[in-house]
């Protein structure tokens, strides 16, 4: 029995998947024309899956900013922070980090999942008890693999069934770190999170927020639902990306315990991977800026949200349970998705599909991402293309309704 | 008890550290003038602890080629391959890389950490059994906390112990990967690569080797030790880096296996994380080209290596068993190591210090690495004040020579 055998399921439902068509896990943009418009397959299409909330990636100033930092210091560091040293420009963008959540410490990361995947595996340990919410990104339940901790889920977004779960845990020893996401990346729902704050404190419990999809998105400022919902003080421990929002790469962790600093000889993640080439990190400290300086962007983001959530319900799709900067779109199964997906692309507009395993409860979406860089023509086309193909699909009105009503 | 108790005994270690001087672990660049030099404490220092082997990261075609892409498609992708879509520079890379290997396939991934990480934990499974080298580098260790494989160690570079692990098996169902590498981080030696092959193919074991210190400096290509050795062919997965002869940051794996591309719906650090920056590609890209074009940058590196090695060698310093761009100088124990590499750093060498629990065998070591871009007076001048160090301390001659002697 050969290596890649035990996964002969997976490998012909892939190789279906490929054969009908264009692959979903293999889209290819041959050429990147701005933040909302790539050639794929030949044709200028219009983007409205990625996670590029703010367009950034095509701001000038981030763009010069990255190409200054190659001309000054070279296209990487070809070592780690700790082998191998840090440059003045990571230091300054933890502290620039660190100070916009009004947090004392902040430690980065070369991504976002190794963010994620050290600082959770480590935090808990032999003994303790690692909470987290049922809908997690991949990351961190990844970090629950790599933890010695005991791992207990709650439902989604349900801060009685955390509280179920902790009360349950009663007096075994043992530090309790509860996981939560500002925004999830699938349906663009948000935690309850001041419920959740309430309970975790009943309990004891520390928190770590995620601000992966809300950093920007959320708050007076941009800090995320820590901010929007005034709980940046109870919230431990703050996760977030620099490849969102941000438009590069790279993670973060910001803490007030004054012990934070031993993660950054504790935390494998951290200590064994090379640090952030100085043109990321260089981007990525403009693109804090503009984040701080333009708060204009926020607003045309929701905006946009507004346009295409309330657009796309008034057509009779069933979508996420809330305004949010994902925008997912209900559909009854997986091929019927792929198959959207599919007539979407040949129309000229680029959505993710997302089916299980990788959604939760096993739904079947197109995901929609908005961006303040969408104008209102841009997301009115998108409306009418995804209209059109949902009426020809037959997915409109009570069928979808009922579909969707199932979960 | 709080989340950081259980660390007390390393904090307390780690602040010893700081409050004698400069902290190893938080080495600051103030500025980087070059491939060899930075400014450190406001005094220029010659850098002989990177992983710039070639000295590429500040090659003019790299540099231009990474401040083109930025032009041209902004400074980030936004997304994940399988979920937000490659840019065709991806797909460029990994057909650049495979045909470098003469393999049919290549993976890029955002890190050569996540790399190994993703690619071994799901290449073995339940049932299967994991071989790795005692001396594995943290990510190869770090994946075989991810897989529910069985983990074996054998003993570091030597196949007869892996033999008895494999013997040991006996008929015991499972596949079996054996994991080696190019040359290991932190003495230099490299596997005897070709006994290994044989042990592994009497067995019916899978090979991967991580070329991430050898990708340019061994071999007649530079493809590594794999080519070196002339087994290019019997290895079934080759791993490597951006981050170290490539200037950048990033990892790959390489393969023949037909089935090899469900690895990208089933490695979750490849699916699930953001995707590399365009400038990131392209100098990857354009150094690889460098690497093809230039064999001279080898010949230059092998000479510098041969020039640093014998120095400290012909001066009494106990180094790592063989010539190679890593060059691990033995000191007794941890607090000297420490004041040799603080001693060096104020007289303006950087190099990296080593000490346990990061080092095999417990062994103190200072780290140095040599680049093609290092001229002979630089080196000559490391040598000089390393020399000068050792002999005000009392460490060189018979006494550390009999120290290293016990390992």
């Amino acid at each position: 029995m050969g290596l890649f055998d035990r996964h002969a399921g997976l490998l012909d439902a892939y190789r279906d998947v490929r054969t009908t068509g264009a692959d979903p896990f293999q889209i290819r943009m041959e050429r990147v024309l701005s933040a909302t418009e790539a050639v794929i397959n030949g044709r200028k299409t219009l983007l409205v899956g990625t996670n590029n909330y703010f367009g950034l990636t095509f701001d000038p100033s981030c763009m010069e900013a990255a190409i200054e930092a190659i001309r000054a210091e070279g296209t990487g560091t070809t070592g780690s922070r700790i082998a191998n040293g840090s440059y003045s420009e990571h230091v300054a963008l933890e502290q620039e980090i660190a100070e916009f959540y009004g947090k004392k410490h902040c430690m980065v990361f070369t991504t976002g999942y190794q963010a994620n995947l050290g600082v959770i595996s480590t935090l808990v340990a032999q003994g303790d008890f690692l909470l987290i919410d049922a809908d997690s990104h991949a990351s961190i339940y990844d970090a629950c693999k790599m933890t010695q901790a005991e791992v207990v889920r709650f439902k989604h977004n349900d801060p009685s069934s955390l509280e179920a779960r902790l009360r349950r845990l009663g007096d075994r020893p043992g530090n309790r770190l509860v996981v939560l996401e500002g925004i999830y990346s699938m349906l663009g729902d948000s935690a309850p999170l001041k419920e959740f704050i309430d309970v975790s404190k009943k309990y004891g419990a520390y928190v770590l927020v995620d601000e992966a999809h809300s950093l920007g998105a959320l708050g007076e400022h941009g800090r995320g639902l820590c901010e929007s919902t005034g709980v940046l003080d109870d919230c431990h421990f703050i996760v977030g990306t620099f490849s969102k929002t941000l438009g590069a790469i790279g993670g973060y962790c910001v803490s007030n315990d004054p012990d934070f600093d031993i993660l950054r000889v504790t935390v494998r993640s951290y200590m064994f991977t090379a640090s952030l080439p100085p043109s990321i990190v260089a981007s990525v400290r403009q693109a804090l800026r503009v984040v701080k300086a333009r708060p204009e962007l926020r607003t045309k983001l929701w905006e946009n949200v507004a346009t295409l959530y309330d657009g796309l319900a008034a057509r009779g799709f069933k979508l996420g349970p809330e305004h949010g900067p994902v925008v997912g779109v209900h559909l009854p199964d997986r091929s019927t998705a792929i198959g959207f997906w599919r007539a979407m692309l040949d129309a000229g507009v680029y959505v993710n599909v997302a089916v299980p395993p990788a959604t939760p409860n096993g739904v079947s979406l197109l995901r929609c991402s908005v961006s303040a860089a969408h104008s209102k023509e841009q997301l009115a086309h998108m409306i009418e293309v995804m209209t059109g193909i949902g009426r020809q699909m037959g997915l409109l009105g009570p069928q979808l309704r009922a579909v969707a009503g199932n979960r």
